[in-house]
């Protein structure tokens, strides 16, 4: 069987999770990693990868079916999105929510322009859990839907704590509120705010000689992050925040709830859940089954912009669709 | 907006949860039942919606869309499925797993030489759980996929229960073993075993006269259905089993575990899970999303057998590709 060969494009902590995952799929080959820096800078650690400056990257569209684009959405993924996709086929991880369907309609026209394939915002959420939210809406139409994130490491609340005057390095977790998940679990179809699902735990490492109950009080009462939700604040020693702290976990639950029948009196609730040790590799590893389905799409001649709710789920499969029948269904 | 325009073929459990599922979709309408009974003696308790005889279906294919074939998988559906996949586009929820490959070849035949397009085998298991099993294996295959059943009522054990010597009347509950849970949400990556992973509880309306003993012993030692498994046995009055075990609960846990990252050293969990006050309402519901895709797969000139693998998402739901980007992604 030929393997579908990809590259990586930014060796982060996401592209180095594709890296490894493509490991742990046999039908799938790294190429090349692709980065803005030196490229002598740079050691992927693996033989027969190259090590390609994103400039030069026009010269591999010959020898590469599906890049998969391993940048930030706030920055990297707007520019690298169109860039990439008017060469090749991609697989990106774009989760600016309220962007998306602007992001969307500039990658479709480009790649439609350019006879490509791009399967945009792949990962858990947007991704796996977005799946969940439009089936269980689709099967359950008269219910309730609840997303709840955590445990686990938030980057954008990390990155608002750290900005605090006399804060040295901070993680914060977003934690959901078991009470509330076991009233989704009732049936109680309860109305839930993200405040009311989550609570948040930061592990902050104050400068030296800063104010503690300052930074605390600063925290607490910012808007939108903080200000109303249920907060805990942890002063630790920069080792400790290394030695515990430094993992990338997350996770979350996607529920729905809702009342069958002709007198609407039998509860039915779905419940999808993920508990991961790392939040990259496992985006990695979804982006990675993405990127056979676009190959495979693509050879098909399909083009364009493509969601998870575009692409039939046995793309993602290197098994037959005889073998997925036989085997799974 | 045009209605998508359903009929229903067989009037039992399935039927009746179908006629009440369509009652929560604004975008599709129930046009007739089809039955093999009298129709003078079937009451649908709805104003609009006729009862038709099963051998007169063929004068209604131009008024209905799709026909949700809501039979038994045991002797209904392999007669039902071709004879009216030759006529009408169909949804069923043909369930046993062993003989779906041949049932989705027939399907398929028929509904090719006849324009036809059939939805098989959709439900929660197969159909939601087949999805989840598929869907977790292609993003974690280096991974353990495990599938447990329950709480709730299995008719084919309760069946077995019935046929024994002096039973009267009897419900079997299969249960999923928590520890079995517990140790694969903690990555233990266990080798389990169907009777591994369940337990089976029975409730029995024993004859005047039997010997309860005797009972209890033929159940316990009953080859593949008892002998494995830890089963425990209830005899109670015909009143507690009509008041306390006449519902039909079901569902269940679609798992899988795995090690991502250059050292495979971090946990991945994916769960699944279904908690059903009623497994036929639910089962319904199911149906009557797929009924809407298959409408618009046999508009869009698609013809043929389709699985839960091969249908885009998307086109489970009323809303446009626009708004399931903007709203659910």
């Amino acid at each position: 069987m030929e393997k579908v060969k990809v590259g990586i494009v930014g060796y982060g902590n996401l592209g180095k999770g594709v890296q490894a995952a493509v490991k742990q799929n046999d039908d799938i080959e790294l190429v090349g990693v692709f980065t803005r820096r030196p490229v002598d800078t740079v050691d992927v650690n693996e033989e027969g990868v190259k090590v390609v400056n994103t400039d030069d990257a026009e010269e591999y569209t010959d020898q590469i079916d599906v890049m998969l684009l391993c940048g930030g959405s706030a920055t990297d993924l707007p520019v690298q999105g169109p860039k990439f996709a008017a060469m090749f086929n991609t697989v990106d991880s774009y989760d600016n929510h309220e962007e998306i369907p602007d992001y969307y309609s500039e990658i479709d026209k480009v790649a439609q322009e350019n006879g490509t394939t791009s399967a945009i915002s792949i990962g858990w959420d947007p991704g796996l859990f977005s799946m969940n939210r439009m089936v269980e809406e689709a099967i359950l139409p008269a219910g309730n839907g609840y997303t709840f994130w955590g445990e686990g490491v938030s980057q954008g609340h990390s990155d608002a704590v750290r900005r605090v005057d006399g804060v040295k390095d901070a993680v914060q977790y977003t934690i959901p509120k078991e009470d509330a998940i076991e009233q989704v679990r009732a049936g109680e179809n309860p109305d839930l705010a993200t405040k009311d699902k989550h609570i948040r735990e930061c592990y902050i490492v104050a400068e030296e000689g800063a104010d503690k109950e300052e930074i605390k009080e600063e925290i607490v009462t910012m808007p939108n992050y903080f200000e109303d939700y249920e907060t805990t604040i942890h002063f630790v020693s920069q080792t400790e925040l290394d030695e515990n702290h430094s993992a990338m976990p997350h996770g979350g639950f996607v529920m729905r709830s809702s009342k069958t029948g002709e007198d609407k009196e039998n509860n039915q609730i779905i419940e999808f859940s993920l508990k991961l040790d790392s939040n990259p590799e496992f985006t990695a590893s979804v982006l990675v089954a993405y990127a056979r389905a676009i190959h495979k799409l693509s050879e098909e001649g399909v083009t364009g912009a493509k969601t998870v709710f575009d692409i039939p789920l046995s793309y993602l499969s290197p098994k037959s669709s005889a073998e997925l029948r036989k085997e799974l269904l």
